[in-house]
């Protein structure tokens, strides 16, 4: 990260022939040859129109092409599976953009070690595939894992559907390597558990949108493989129950309750609306839980499971249950929870929240927030639904009348009362383009003066993913 | 952290008077007053004489002797419980001598969210307790557990007893308040498992063993408590059955799996020969390993972990077996691995190591390492030890003779070694003063180039814990 003496130019013929120089001719789309797909991202965020897109195919090809960059002070927006919610994926105007996805292998998967060393631009599922081949599990998963690429799950610090038991991705990171603004290869490529030889570094990019370095290689933990689930649907009455249950369930279950999914009766109104849902025969109640314990043999499993739903229902804590009793029910109760892109489709266009606050607070916050948005709006539908282990609400609302003004206003009663709980504005997707507006909701004045230092530290001329978080 | 424009001045009366103003006469040490026991920590490192040793009782008090030190330019050393075997916490010359110990406090245990508020002077012990009195478990677990304080804990990224399941204290930490070098307060006391609102700063200063700012109070990420363990010695033939063992252990047990400390038999024999050890009457072999399934109801539990033992022993990977039939039979199982200390005093004066290398290297490594020691300082004894799912080895040899050059050229040996396996000198104890020789056996230049852009952007004059780490 030396400071660069040559002075700035912007001389775009003279940047984009040192570029072809650098790249082969199918490797390079200039201008208008740049696919209609790469100017967006799935969260339908516009951005600028950028002057180049790159496919690199290599480390040192991401360094030379940063290098150049980093001379004539272009901007350089990194692209993996698109996938991103936030717009942190979005062209920035005159930009060259960068994608990953010709950088697509796995390296080494290491059962004995518990690793995957993969590159960045390789598909979620290819690695959990992989994984599961060595009779291992990479537990990162997403709803896009067919096309979303590692690089963008760690630039983004994904959560996913597994959290509860094993951690958001920066958890499931040993080592890293990344191109800073200049071109220099910073190679992190930890393969163990325990490293404290001085401060670690890789925390710094997981989770910064692309905005300090770009992310070309990692070695990932893996996890024991597992062969199925048990799964259970449980109707409960009121979100301190839930909780109970939660907690219960955890304990008693030794940590292996690998989902807790909560939908209040809005949700699962709305999805038990749709044709392609068969809903359970169960009592109605204010509330169901999807429960699902992970384990490398469900049957072994079955008898403490029951024991534990058992004593629930002794409790009072669960007024009726449906436990899958075969694979097809369980995808039954699941298609419940995953028909989200079904019901956006329905009652479109749509406000979609992804917020957090501390769990014991998320009955309360929900409460408010839907007496609030029925107060402004009574006319639209609301939709709550979460991951509540790991204090993750998200809500859909719409369809959303023909006028700008009241999307912000959604967002701002929202945003506020997820502040009043200290919550979070964005549990997993991140912060992009898309909820940059609302950063000070959950960060102060001296986080955000941190972050921007560190921007100025990493990334002196503001070149890579230039707007996107701060 | 903005720039601090008072030119730097080292009046000490001037600054000691301003200080006195600070703090209450009780709270403030000055020279010859400063008691033994803060001029060094356990690791036995000498440091230089510090100036005064203040006990603040607030993160506000933290923060107006920070400013003070930044306008006089006086450096700063953090101390905790003074437990750290690297010489992290011992005084650099003329410093002021920062104790957290009178900030000492668990604010909140929140049951239903998980997580405990504790400022950082707390011992972990008295966090440990006050979570299970509430039914639940604040999993990091180190021998120093009474002495050893939160702040230092999460300063230095400490690992211990059950990182296989629970990870580091890196894992454990949901927020953080910390005070930076020129006062300012940054709190960041996050209580969610998910947030992605911007880059996550926290990670920072986890590990930065007091390099990037003073850690004052944290939010700590609880577990569902365990009321035991179902515990067992394993004899096993060799390295590479040990781990296989290790990888169908934790597959069977659904990542149950809470220790599995490696003695090779170096080490056995060493603890045998200790008085207070009672070696259970095992056929011998050439490793032992010994496991702990830790659960709600470990009776309920007992039946996979048997059933599990047996298929490793039908497989031909375990020789013999002791399983513990009581409590009492379980503790002297874990004597033998905690005789550590014991068996330091006999052999003394020893070298001690803490480093990680590719969990899947580790037999070979040691082979190496011991192979190496054996030809050079073959009067020396050598015992070896390791959390090996966490790719951990502790190595003691000794006794040293009377010359300093053997302790260098025996520490060249080793770390020479670990560098061929692209390992970490230090596991779990960090840098310090102690291990800083030999950072660029772990680290490279771009790493260490970056490490010092930081310490250069929070700490632009060098005031916080100088000389440590970097």
């Amino acid at each position: 990260m030396s400071e660069n003496t040559i002075a700035g130019t912007m001389d775009s013929d003279e940047f984009l022939a040192s570029l072809r120089a650098l790249l082969g001719p199918s490797d390079l789309k200039v201008g208008r040859e740049i696919p209609q797909a790469h100017l967006s991202d799935w969260s339908g965020e516009s951005g600028g129109a950028p002057m180049a897109l790159c496919f690199p195919r290599s480390t040192e090809s991401v360094s030379k092409i940063l290098t150049l960059c980093h001379q004539h002070r272009v901007p350089v927006v990194p692209q993996g599976g698109l996938t991103g919610l936030a717009g942190g994926a979005v062209p920035s105007e005159r930009c060259l953009l960068l994608s990953l996805s010709r950088m697509c292998a796995i390296e080494c998967i290491d059962s004995l070690s518990a690793t995957a060393t993969v590159l960045a631009g390789t598909p979620l599922q290819q690695i959990q595939e992989a994984a599961e081949a060595e009779g291992m599990m990479f537990a990162l998963d997403l709803g896009t894992r067919g096309t979303c690429q590692i690089g963008g799950n760690i630039a983004t610090n994904a959560g996913g559907n597994r959290v509860i038991r094993y951690g958001m991705t920066r958890e499931l990171v040993l080592g890293l390597e990344v191109v800073l603004a200049d071109g220099t290869v910073l190679s992190m490529m930890n393969q163990m558990p325990k490293n404290n030889a001085g401060m670690d570094l890789k925390p710094l990019f997981i989770g910064s949108e692309g905005t300090l370095g770009i992310i070309t290689r990692a070695v990932l933990r893996l996890h024991p493989g597992v062969s199925g689930a048990n799964t259970a649907l449980l109707a409960v009455a009121n979100f301190d129950t839930a909780l109970k249950l939660l907690n219960f369930a955890r304990r008693q279950l030794s940590d292996r309750v690998s989902a807790f999914e909560l939908m209040w009766a809005d949700y699962v109104e709305g999805v038990s609306a749709l044709p392609s849902i068969k809903r359970p025969a169960m009592e109605s109640a204010p509330m169901l839980v999807l429960l699902d314990m992970q384990g490398p043999d469900p049957e072994q499993d079955n008898a403490v499971f029951l024991a534990m739903l058992e004593s629930a229902m002794e409790r009072g804590w669960v007024v009726d249950a449906a436990v899958a009793q075969s694979q097809r029910e369980a995808t039954e109760f699941w298609d419940m929870r995953d028909a989200v892109a079904e019901l956006l489709a329905v009652h479109r266009p749509t406000v979609n929240f992804d917020v957090s606050v501390p769990i014991a607070c998320i009955g309360e916050c929900v409460e408010r927030i839907r007496a609030a948005l029925e107060a402004a709006y009574p006319e639209m539908e609301r939709f709550f639904f979460g991951h509540i282990g790991d204090s993750n609400i998200h809500l859909v609302t719409g369809p959303l009348p023909d006028d700008p003004a009241v999307e912000h206003h959604i967002e701002a009663i929202v945003y506020d009362l997820v502040r009043a709980y200290a919550g979070s504005i964005s549990a997993e997707h991140g912060i992009g383009l898309h909820k940059k507006p609302w950063l000070s909701h959950s960060r102060n004045d001296a986080e955000i003066a941190v972050l921007k230092q560190l921007k100025a530290t990493f990334d002196p001329f503001n070149l890579l993913n230039p707007g996107k978080v701060l």
